[in-house]
């Protein structure tokens, strides 16, 4: 599961707890129009603080170079190595949004995009982010449908997007998407990659004819895209693993179905940071292992905006006494992947993390950034590593070996 | 073996000599009552001189987070993965006190405990860290018993243990200890995990029978139980390997017997550093490379005497020109794991260590440290690549590929 072939060998269970706060995005990149990069130039003085009494480093999600989308950056973060525990969008948007899923059912992730009618070009591939309320009205003319045995389900997510839930014997999702992934293409027929698959990328090449005449008559919003298809992977389950209760505490439907599916449970943690913070104050006896998933960051970063990234930082540097007043054994402050605003997308770039206990006394870094944790104590790890830490700081492993 | 798959196929032989000093437990930790590590405490201008003349760097014994036992800590520097070759308790004592060992053989090692006779609960797992005297008169009572064909060996080690050698054929080792390893509970029946140890389990559970019975009239000292069954693994021979004849200099049976394993010959090396290193001078036309082990540092820290590990570091220092003298080509002073007093045991952190040879000028350090040595030429390696760099400053190691 991890780099270590047999951890809950050596996990051994205690009291302690242990917050992992992960900052979706935390990594940024030098910014030639403000001479630093976002957490140079965000003023976050209680992180500064908390770093200089922590170990410090760099977490690589995947490889040098390799940028990890949110499921394989979390992954990791949690000790699953993202090469070996692969996991499709389809199914993660799938169970984000709670659906009941069978281990037989096909997932896959939809957009709602705008074509042109004459040439079935694809002019926006998200229906120009069409708010939430009017695409689910849409959507829901979609849900319902038929082929042969198979039961066609469409469930709406949010803004553009939704989840295409297939149901039904002899599915199998080994087929290519219809999402050509450009404007100005038009979607492409389905094919299935082998025999077993056949049945599903039917399925699909129906259901998009059926889309395109129940949306005729509509000027935008009128198609839809598809890509992502996948069932539910089968992953050790982390509670086991490390012997220990874990619990998710995030507003997003990703992360929640993500922590799902390696067994953690999903507490009810409402839209915001701070109903976040409030779940975990709830809930914080009841669990040893808390993941706090803290978004902003990296929505500000895919967004190109540096200064909004900056903010969303100090935002957090602002509440982050209430995290830390709950006093965990061991608090690990980390990142999925990096987002620079430079780049105004994920990146492969490490990401800085510090992890304080009762073992720590400090890096010997002034501000927690990228170059200044590259020197601190800990240095460069891989991100599969950081629940070895994690579980090592909280003294929930035994040594290995005589 | 190590992290290159093929080294014997670059490794060259020459008259070059190695002296690696294994400084058991080297590194520590932060203490807050003296503010600072037992390496940066301690006064050892010649360690600190000779570190600025060398390539400094730390090791990683197993992983972030992974506490290795003393076996898997040297096997890693000696460039055995100690995840791939793992090793029994049971073997490593009894090999480090010279048992004569066949493959059919399996060891345990084994405490003498002290239990309620009326409930059977463990008071005590140690027996009071009863005197080697003592211990040894109460162990030969078990000694030679017959359980079917198995002859049942016991050998005294020193204070409350002992090794327990089973000879005879149809034996494995994959069966459940006695040991609950926490006083309170009673004793546990020995369980064989595959019918190929059913016999094994069997015979466990007939001498635990047997030491209840024989031991019955003592309050103190009156139980033993047992753990770490093992066979002798089947590990490529170092000086094979590295194509330089390997000599272990060490006054504790463990590393004796760990050495053995791997092919290392073992010198007869008293009982004190000093002796080893006379035992050094004695034979240092013999031998290529020389692992050279200092326990005390390992031992204060264990003990949680952070003055007494500074003690250690600093008679180490005033010896060390003895070592020094000798002129190896390459000299390497490492650690197997940290154990930093303020844990009293081992631990996870990175351990410090400098190599030394004609081909090092220098990390720009000023102390031989922790925090320094991070930043010192070499910086972080896993501790399973040293050998790497040994060979290659003692020019034994050919270019790779053409």
């Amino acid at each position: 599961m991890i780099d270590f072939p047999e951890i809950q060998d050596l996990v051994k269970p205690n009291n302690s707890k242990i917050i992992m706060l992960v900052v979706d995005g935390l990594g940024g990149l030098y910014h030639p129009d403000y001479g630093k990069t976002e957490l140079e130039y965000a003023n976050i003085p209680e992180i500064d603080n908390l770093a200089k009494q922590s170990d410090c480093g760099l977490t690589l999600p995947v490889l040098p170079g390799i940028t990890p989308g949110s499921g394989p950056g979390h992954l990791s973060l949690f000790g699953y190595d993202p090469i070996k525990y692969t996991i499709g969008r389809g199914i993660l948007e799938a169970i984000g949004i709670s659906l009941n899923l069978n281990s037989s059912d096909v997932a896959a992730r939809g957009n709602l995009c705008t074509i042109d009618h004459q040439t079935g070009l694809i002019i926006d591939r998200r229906a120009g982010r069409i708010n939430s309320e009017k695409a689910k009205s849409i959507i829901n003319q979609l849900d319902g449908l038929k082929y042969k045995n198979i039961k066609i389900e469409v469930h709406h997510v949010r803004e553009h997007r939704f989840v295409l839930l297939l149901k039904g014997d002899g599915l199998e999702n080994n087929i290519t998407g219809t999402d050509p992934e450009i404007e100005g293409k038009v979607t492409l027929k389905s094919i299935a990659n082998d025999s077993r698959s056949a049945l599903t990328a039917e399925c699909i090449n129906y259901f998009n004819e059926q889309i395109k005449t129940i949306l005729a008559d509509r000027d935008t919003a009128n198609m839809a895209l598809l890509r992502g298809f996948s069932k539910i992977p089968d992953y050790p389950n982390i509670s086991d693993k490390y012997k220990m209760k874990c619990a998710a505490i995030a507003a997003y439907p990703m992360y929640k179905g993500l922590a799902k599916l390696i067994g953690m449970s999903i507490l009810d943690s409402g839209n915001s940071f701070q109903s976040e913070i409030e779940t975990l104050k709830t809930n914080y006896d009841k669990f040893d292992f808390f993941f706090l998933h803290y978004k902003p960051a990296d929505a500000a970063g895919e967004d190109g905006d540096f200064k909004q990234k900056v903010k969303s930082l100090e935002y957090l540097n602002g509440v982050l006494n209430q995290v830390l007043s709950l006093k965990p054994d061991t608090f690990i402050l980390a990142g999925d992947h990096s987002t620079p605003s430079v780049m105004a997308s994920h990146s492969w770039h490490p990401v800085p993390f510090l992890i304080n206990s009762k073992l720590t006394y400090g890096s010997r870094i002034e501000e927690f950034t990228e170059n200044q944790c590259r020197n601190g104590s800990i240095g460069n790890i891989k991100a599969t590593q950081l629940m070895l830490l994690a579980l090592a700081h909280s003294d929930r492993l035994n040594k290995f070996g005589p």
